[in-house]
């Protein structure tokens, strides 16, 4: 088929990144919301994983609650991953970090794989993306990062902004 | 009407406090998704009362726009301060903030005010009272807290968790 | 740390229930829908138990469904008495019930209880609980109530309004 | 075109009202919910039209929140009228009801209008309609049923179960 | 009970058959969604059908995510069906296809028997039914319809209006 | 900050792509349900600018409604397109479309600017990428596409898979 009907994209795109910085509100961007909510995902891995076996009828029933907590919540991190990447960055955050796409687009695979298993590996590693996004949009603010064990459990490592030096 | 099918509350509550630490899963909890609301609820009526008057129909659908994310972070104050405090809050919490009950209260009145109005006022207090619930809550866990001004608009204090020094 | 942003939460809390009666929209409330909630969160339980074991695949299946419906009515529950209490109690009703602070956390933790058990016991004290509540609400607006068994599966108790005499 | 691959449209609702009564878990039906949404659009018309004009700032804010909510409750309407024909009501509550089809899509044109219009006409119609159709529910439940103002805002009519006589 | 305070439903209806065409704003109908849904509760019904018994752990959470979305696209098929129904269908359409009341409340009793079973028998009915109300629908607007697999699994047969020709 | 708690991006990459095509269960995926959801956007602005001026209640309520539903129905074409690109796009998929990120970020800031205006040139534009997308994504799949005009307002060209001829 010939495709004809948009002549050229890039004539779309050229028109998106110059209007970029005028026509879209100051908003409220922060990752700590997808942060906390892949931290949720790896909590309830681990209580998955405590489950006595075999499964007693309540304990199935509290399997299939702790599967539905961990869909939504991995579910979270896509779309408050996906608002920041489609929202706030544009061109000058890409310049700043070319791999963007890249990496929001292996938040959403990694987080599909926290749904459809139970291994805590991809939890982690889905927590790692997310930091290392939370990491490159901080910087692109100018805000200084810092990690730190979150106050609570699963306990692990979290890339926080230095508000107090700031 | 004699009300006789609960013999006796205090019986039910007392059940409930011995209760408290042994049958809830440990969770986590974090006031931040709250104050990220409530700072919100305050830069929505900044944008309100920034639109030209008299208002043009772009305007009047902007203001519906603006008013549909007031209602619905308004309403997510409510939620999130909700299940901190209706999960996480026992006994020993209330021993050491006995007044929780009242500022939880006072939020649910302070965020509807929030929906009904436009005025700053109603929003800052709504976000004042929402960092006294922070400051309460991770004192309750032992986690020293900071003020800090939040690094996007409305640039207003934000009570945080202190955990480089932790 | 020093938390001094806020003077004084008392001078917030004085300013509220002072504005309390003429800013706030009539409002529909009626606890009828949080009892059917709590109702339910009985009946699910029962069919719950009645499965026969050990599950089979579609056993399993139709545990997972009566879970995630549990969860919805149990959230259902916190989220309407929480807009009653909420929205509609000021002092002159905790004037009338100054227990209903207590009453109403214990409806969260009850219900939470009801989440994570499959037990009938937490589901019987979330219904007297909310019975309780509906019969102080309607006591509040010089109602009088009766008990009646609900006109469906599980047949419990309810409060209901006497609206035929009034 | 020739739509051939469902051979009888009769066989397969032949099959269907043969299974009706053994395959359904019995549930817990309550019109009473679409009861309540439908007072409420009233009432959302109500303070629609009590709002002050030519329209400030504040009361178009305050008209695109009643106009949300007036949304949100005529869904409602729609949709738990929709449960309870599309779940309870089979062939024994037909034969007792032949007109029920007609009057459940009667209902969902005027929660439609509703949605569309400001008029108080259409939401007291709607809320007659619902009437009609909780008083069949209950007569199909062998309950008898009485009529009462709603003990709230906009103390229209309503029909309720006589569940005292029970 | 003497019902009276509707003097005569007729009249009701009358009125709304009459006010049809010109208070609805034209709107966009498209029986695609729920077509697609259906095709998902195929699909969730046949991975469940593969999944290795006894049931792991890992494989009764992947049970429980697939009942979660066999549960949503059964929903999301009733909502669709329900609107299209519901706003769309008046008394031209009704005259042309005058089964359409018993075929959408079929599809209702079809899609609760999808969410209460894992036979693919049930999910089967269902979209057969949904074609035939695809069918019907495009007839009411004068477009042909012609049959094909989905292109992607459980690539089974679909109504799809015929739009090359059109 | 040195970043160092992930070693390399690169690395976590390259596990993903090798473990692309294995793990992900065959979904069900189709473009047209954020094709209908760009449609809607364009008819809800034009219905927004065919409203009568200067703006009655009545129609500042019915304003209301179309920016609700221009917001809702903009953020399900992100939310559609998201989860195809996040889920189903994978290695093979981008070396046939190299420039797919940069099409669904421009999708998403196109959703923006409908969401934040009330001119057709942005919904016109959005549905211009979404078509784009779908002729990706069908010839991803092997299926051959054609143009047509929706049947129904606002009866703009719409690429579909021309299932006819496979």
């Amino acid at each position: 088929m010939l495709y004809s009907f948009i002549n050229s994209l890039d004539k779309l795109l050229k028109f998106k990144s110059a209007a970029a910085h005028c026509d879209i509100p100051c908003k409220i961007y922060d990752p700590s919301t997808a942060q906390i909510a892949a931290l949720s995902v790896i909590r309830f891995i681990d209580i998955i994983n405590e489950l006595e076996q075999p499964l007693s009828v309540a304990n199935t029933a509290q399997l299939a609650r702790l599967v539905r907590e961990k869909e939504i919540h991995a579910s979270k991190v896509k779309e408050e991953v996906r608002v920041i990447w489609g929202d706030y960055f544009k061109q000058p955050q890409f310049d700043q970090f070319p791999d963007t796409h890249a990496l929001v687009h292996s938040i959403m695979l990694t987080a599909s794989k926290c749904k459809q298993h139970i291994d805590r590996e991809h939890a982690e590693q889905l927590l790692a993306l997310v930091n290392q996004f939370a990491d490159s949009f901080w910087q692109t603010k100018g805000i200084a990062t810092y990690q730190a064990k979150s106050p609570y459990p699963p306990s692990e490592h979290v890339v926080y902004p230095d508000l107090k030096s700031a």
